[in-house]
């Protein structure tokens, strides 16, 4: 039996889409006005789902305190109140798209979770723009 | 063709997370402020997801006024207002964690869709914690 | 690897669910209050994800600028602040339920979608009510 | 000691924005798409306020139970799933801006609150407009 | 110069509407559902306003880190995860209606800001309830 | 007759609280981590709401399509995707707080309403913190 638990988690934060390899002009025609110089910052919200068979001691798949424990600790203490193009090493070298965000933090937790396995990454950049990584 | 469509219902409940098979000291290691011994609640947001094929002559996969009616009847009558542990028959002798909870209303509400098939049942306990259960 | 991106789009529209196959006894049997001969009428929210491999040198699936164009041009122009069994090109004939309003939004953008593939469209009837079409 | 106390409520409803004493011309240069001669239609929210002091023997200025039910029947069964400019008594002749039924809604609930005082009426016509009237 | 700043703050907790002065047939009566002798619960969401004129030097009315901390340290601590008739001190013999518990959070508040003063207090127990009291 | 209409609207931006009469000590004892050297960001929420009595021969206070308009020319396109303390003419000098944004929004919109008068400004800089100005 497999049962999805989703746990969400907010951070604050600076980014600019930019590519360094990139013309100042091409740069600007492919981010448009996410390439703006000195930044822009969004609330993003993020959805970690672990799947799993919980077990009839407890009746969790994983305690949703210690893996809110685990985002805090390997997410989102790096991310938030931060700008994510010059804070954070674990985004070093990487455009922060929300696809390339939510890969990184899925590669970050995929090892972490103590019980059942990581399924979903789920990250909004705002209240209509948002990705999804299963780690396919 | 599939169409999956989905109802949202509501409802309001004490509960407590116990085994009773442990001691008082293992209750609280593992299951935290929830072990409260008066209990605590919440407003829970329940998902019924039915799937099928729309036939032409209606365009619906099913009455969602049927669906909720269902739904209303088997499952929310009997915890809306109600403490989990104490009220609930169908959950007597399961700790009801979410997890727990959307696998008992699966279980109830699975022969009951007159048309297309359940699909999934998400159940959030609150904003930041949510289960899904898919009956497999 | 497989990242999905979803836009969120809205649109207010009026419609009526109406079979003129069926006499006006049977309609009202079927389709209840949402047969009201006047209409009626919602705020849909729309979402449409798009699955793809971000690639390197911009680190995303499709622009989201690009794609709210297409979908606001191909469908929201059309439906929003119209009656959808009356005033749709694209709808006539067809029950507009969210359902078929789904699949017939699905139809349209499958083949404008430039980069990646269409996964699936959710429709938001209300706060309670949606859909989903995943092409399948 | 005053307490505010507000109750939420839900319609659907189609509606034109219209003048009939206005050509053609003129209502579609005053109301935009709004005028489209068919009709459009929204998911309406609605907050009723009542402003009291809680007695000591319930501690509610009113029975939330029983405004719902008088809101119910005295608004929301007259305008939910109906058309707006077509269906409704208590509207005829009102163009049925939000302003308008804000204001038409506070007529008729303002005498029928049992404890307390009407104190606020809010509509949301969307996520992104509303009106409120104070009755003043 | 007034400008008026909202931290907002969550718990769950059981509760019961129960005058112990009444019979069980009065109790009933009155309290419906929410009379389950068994008890109920919500995810209560509060709205604590601060007014005041932000001082040049940090353009800030109250820093909202400190009054968070504020708010939990003399109410959420208190009663989240408790069962409000049982487990609260400065809540009983108080009927635990969201009007009376408003009032009650207010008098703990009011003389803990240390900049600006309490405006308001707004107490959600479901998306559909909510009250505000400002202290008048 | 005095009725109350709201539009929302939305951007995202970065900034840095930071008073440069201060040392970094002091920027980071008063201002935690919202004095992060390279910025941070939001997608902040705005609601303008405008106070009049709808003349009867259009039934609103203000056409919300001419505010939006208003709000989106004379403040959301100098703030959306820009770092409020580098890139807004009308903030130059200022520490982007919530509430030092809202005093010089209204500022900026409260002679550019052409019909009613400007009654509130409130902006959500996240879900849990919010500011409002009144003009008082």
């Amino acid at each position: 039996m497999t049962v999805y638990v989703t746990r969400k988690a907010h951070f604050a934060a600076a980014h600019r889409l930019y590519n360094p390899a990139w013309s100042d002009v091409e740069n600007s025609r492919v981010f448009g006005k996410c390439n703006n110089a000195n930044g822009h910052g969004h609330n993003y919200n993020m959805e970690v789902t672990v799947a799993g068979n919980p077990p009839g001691e407890t009746g969790m798949v994983i305690d949703l305190k210690a893996l809110a424990e685990i985002v805090d600790r390997e997410v989102i203490e790096h991310v938030d109140h931060k700008h994510l193009n010059l804070d954070v090493d674990f985004l070093k070298g990487i455009i922060p798209t929300a696809e390339n965000m939510a890969v990184a933090f899925w590669k970050i937790l995929e090892s972490k979770i103590p019980h059942g396995r990581l399924y979903s990454i789920k990250l909004y950049e705002s209240d209509n723009n948002l990705v999804e990584y299963r780690g396919e």
